[in-house]
């Protein structure tokens, strides 16, 4: 039997475009003599489709397109992920399912058992657990279809209480074929390739797993379906960030020698593909072409620039540089060397006379209290306003700037700098901003070595940096890490050696700070645990505050 | 056997001050030969304690403040809300529990089973549900004691597989007592109370419920805690927003006349209660007294600054007036008219010569395009300049003034009037400000009638009204209303009789706008439906957009 794995790029809620794709490729599989194509989780309205799910329109467009796409299995069978109804008369509403579709008619509808509910996971919200286990049995295979979490409650991750493919097991079945929207983050390749492979030796199957590629808003899904044999050794791997296809032959799966897997990512590498992705298909997905953003000559929006760059074209991203009595000359210069050195357009808007006009007109409110927050605040605003402005004239999309350690600290001025469509770099820490800069430079002078090695600086009052107010970024980073991605309380982190007033001080600055990340754009999420829809927390909450 | 019933206002994440409030009610009813005090739901960490429940410090916190508590409880029983950690190796680390305590000491856990996980809710993200039923033996009475939704699966709301109380029933119970964490929203208090006498009358014993009280930022809970007997009848109700406390004799019970329940609140009237209390606690609760708003002469920001006048006092508001060339004089003197009505402070700072300076330097950019968004969008964005100046150099929080029918269409500048703290009337329609505002006059005028009266204006360009680009408002809210707390898809929208053209262009503004609902404030959730954490929908979604 020759199975097709279908990694495709597909777009919450559109229908058109995602049945298109998914006849395409059951055509070009027809041609190939294919017996059965695969295509991931959801994939008839992409995922994660949220409170779409709620409207009966939205279930009833998923079956009309089920039933368009079926005409086609016409010598082929498909297996497509889309939602179901519950025809019982208790529990939620809906299945998230894998149709079995062949001689143009749904043969078989498996549900989903596990469903994930923690971090960026809401399946409980929309789906009933499946209950009932059975195989497929297709052209003399047995075939156990599964869920992507489906597969995922083994070695010490007992995160539920049943374990579908040992239920599937006692059928015995020939191989597992699992249909997956399995999200990027840095960690996640490896850790997928060891609980699937974890289940081809515990089950002594083989198993074929697809999963999606591409963006949605903030959830990046880095593709790479593969073949396992049962030893749990790949012999296919498909494409990371980008759409992707292959043939596989079942029957000789086990005699198949293990594939080189791709090894060639490093952690660094793996987010800037991720992030170069996540910006082309937010920018495609909502049908836009142009980026404009703040060029301060600082390193963020030094590497924000370059990835924009790569992902939508040089032409298509304007910097505007907004220099303020407190920008320093080479900081001018460092920007000017960047626009030049990608070769994109640029322009410069010198922001002194809009905040002297705000300082006028607030002069006697203000009377004669001191320069202050007000006043640097004043500054990052008024840029916003200005690239705002640009934006709602010509079209463009505001690229956020700001890093997560800046965001987790709330080192940002909200309605400032905090302001864009999309953040580029707010799951990036800023040391890795540095590692990613240094990536960018790695055969030529790119990003102006002076972004990268000056002491940053927010530059909103005569010589500061962010040591005056921050510990070095590599304390700062280090702490936000285990806090945020190891949760680790105030208590583990002093016995880990860092000093209490800085944990205390760090802790409450990340806490009191949630109202500004809670108007901040959607952030691209490249970590295990990134700030946005995976991290729910109360703004007037009083912990460690 | 004496019962109270604690209706408290916690505070999430606030230890100290919680287990200050159980300690006090627990010494009080001490002093009352009182037999069980009952706390509502997560008590001990208040509701919801959102992602702080995965830090195992903020779970150590609980328990020992459990024990510290439980150290009062001498010739006293008490039930007090927590999470407790599941000792199995299987599922979840959580569950939602309930705890027993007496002889100063933990006699029982019980945890919750229905878990929910619609709307607002998320618990399904922290808990394992429970599988074991056990009544519990105090005094001569056999106690079911249930949490929250466990009591919720009963008519035809069956929501889940498990109905916790038919099992609890087996054991032959005297009383139900549940503690519950149940949000407002208009419709909630008549739901609820049916509900529950249900319970009463499919099981045929009586119950006490105790609820939350108060607000957890976008969250309010309006109490309304009860005692009903075995036919489900109330005989004894406390408070409607605010804490409250009361005793009843459990042997009594069932020879009570049922009470007068509280019918004196329309729907009117319980939204403008829990806005109030909304406003109030969000400041009690980050530390803040004085808040800030732009008053710009229309019907919402003036129903906005009498809200949080009652709620902080006027002398702890302050309205700035910001016009523009574009205001009318009438509107100017209308924001006057109520400042003056409501005796609060207020600045006039006018705009003209901000929004000159921005003109200036975008001149050279814009060229000679033609007035448009952008010019509009400057005004807006130059007025949250100014008064988030004036909020940080005083330490005023911003109030959002926006209405819920602009939300919904995104008739709003983001960076501009949709900037805020919190949003007061961003879950109320304009059709619903309206009959807010002729409530707040019904004694005497207080919202100038020429604010109630005018054609709604953003008064961005000459002689512009809202109903140049949006249908009129009992229209646009009736879809609005429909599409967003009825989730009716357009065909079913059409076939209640709207124009097919608006039904399809007022969806695709929802839809296209969920961006800048993104980056909005927290919204005071006062309908089944509100935007925010409630409402979870994709960014780059391609449906009926």
């Amino acid at each position: 039997m020759q199975i097709a794995l279908a990694q495709i790029n597909f777009h919450v809620g559109n229908f058109e475009s995602n049945s298109e794709k998914i006849i395409n490729s059951i055509e070009k599989a027809k041609t190939q003599q294919v017996d059965l194509i695969v295509f991931p989780e959801l994939a008839i309205c992409g995922y994660p489709p949220r409170d779409f799910l709620e409207f009966n329109d939205f279930i009833d467009k998923c079956f009309s397109e089920l039933y368009k796409i079926a005409q086609h299995c016409t010598g082929i069978a498909a297996i497509i992920g889309s939602p179901s109804k519950n025809t019982d008369n208790k529990g939620k509403e809906l299945f998230n399912s894998a149709f079995f579709i062949a001689d143009q008619s749904i043969k078989k509808v498996v549900h989903k058992t596990l469903l994930p509910n923690y971090d960026i996971f809401d399946e409980y919200r929309y789906f009933e657990p499946n209950r009932n286990f059975d195989i497929i049995e297709y052209k003399g295979k047995r075939i156990a279809l599964t869920i992507c979490e489906d597969l995922w409650n083994i070695d010490n991750n007992m995160l539920y209480v049943t374990t579908p493919m040992d239920e599937l097991k006692k059928q015995n079945p020939d191989i597992m074929i699992n249909i997956a929207a399995s999200p990027f983050n840095y960690e996640q390749e490896l850790i997928r390739k060891r609980t699937l492979a974890l289940n081809c030796q515990k089950y002594q199957i083989p198993l074929v797993y697809v999963n999606h590629v591409g963006a949605q808003t903030e959830l990046l899904f880095d593709g790479g379906s593969l073949a396992m044999n049962s030893k749990g050794e790949i012999i296919n791997e498909l494409s990371y960030f980008e759409e992707d296809y292959s043939v596989i032959t079942v029957d000789s799966i086990n005699q198949s020698i293990g594939a080189t897997p791709f090894e060639k990512f490093t952690k660094i590498e793996k987010i800037h593909d991720a992030l170069v992705m996540g910006i082309k298909n937010y920018f495609d997905k909502l049908g836009f072409k142009k980026a404009i953003l703040g060029l301060s000559g600082g390193i963020d929006s030094a590497l924000t620039l370059v990835l924009a760059a790569k992902a939508l074209g040089a032409e298509n991203v304007f910097a505007v540089l907004l220099p303020s009595e407190y920008s320093s000359n080479h900081s001018i210069k460092d920007a000017e060397d960047l626009a030049k050195n990608i070769d994109c357009s640029y322009t410069t808007i010198p922001i002194n006379k809009v905040c002297e006009s705000f300082e006028d007109i607030l002069k006697p409110h203000f009377k004669d209290l001191p320069f202050g927050i007000a006043e640097e605040n004043l500054q990052a605003r008024s840029r916003a306003v200005i690239l705002m402005a640009l934006s709602n004239k010509f079209g463009y999309i505001l690229l956020n700037t700001s890093n997560k350690s800046e965001a987790a600290v709330g080192y940002g001025t909200l309605y400032g700098d905090m302001c864009g469509g999309i953040s580029v770099l707010g799951d990036v820490y800023k040391t890795e901003v540095y590692e990613l800069s240094n990536f960018i430079n790695k055969d030529k002078e790119i990003i102006p070595i002076n972004s990268i090695i000056k002491p940053p600086s927010a530059e909103l009052r005569p010589n500061q940096k962010d040591s005056d107010s921050l510990p070095e970024y590599d304390i700062l980073d280090e702490i936000l890490y285990q806090y945020i991605e190891k949760r680790k309380g105030p208590e583990e982190l002093v016995n880990m050696g860092f000093e209490r007033p800085t944990v205390d001080r760090i802790l409450k600055l990340v806490n009191t700070n949630e109202y500004k990340r809670h108007q901040t754009p959607p952030i691209l999420r490249v970590s295990p645990k990134a700030f946005g829809m995976g991290r729910r927390l109360p703004i007037v909450g009083k912990y460690l505050s």
